[in-house]
């Protein structure tokens, strides 16, 4: 069982990662994320894919063209956890 | 400038994919797909995106986990055009 962020580590995971917005209905972080064109956001979602697969943690996320627009939170928690912050920071670490 | 379907050729796409379904609001086609675990899932999404890619006409998709949920049309047609036959046609090979 995923231990469910608590306020203060929420606040916390916010205030690390800026440009991610939260979703108080799902207890989600969101980011979009735009490239020049469909190959490069495609390339981005192929590293993402890969890292989350190790991680055995995905994302929620959709693409169109060169928009992908992604969705973090933890099933198992029913809302964020330190999974998602992981899964964040490694994002962040492709951008 | 690429032609959109004419009533009788819509209804032609759409019998020839039956798994696919008319969405008449933004005249589109689509259908959610599911596989095994997420990397079966993403290896469908790569092999989708360099087809697309090489014919210059991209879904609009989402994946979470095992699903992926495509959604084609010509945003230059305004609607269906062959291109999203097309397209339809090469990701039903696939699976």
């Amino acid at each position: 069982m995923v231990q469910k962020l608590d306020d203060a580590q929420r606040s916390a995971l916010l205030a690390r990662f800026p440009e991610w917005t939260h979703e108080p209905q799902r207890d989600a972080i969101t980011r979009q994320f735009k490239f020049a064109d469909f190959a490069q956001a495609f390339g981005f979602m192929a590293s993402v894919a890969i890292i989350a697969e190790k991680m055995d943690h995905h994302p929620e996320w959709s693409n169109v063209y060169n928009r992908v627009d992604i969705l973090l939170t933890t099933h198992d928690a029913d809302g964020l956890s330190e999974r998602d912050a992981k899964l964040a920071e490694a994002i962040e670490a492709l951008v």
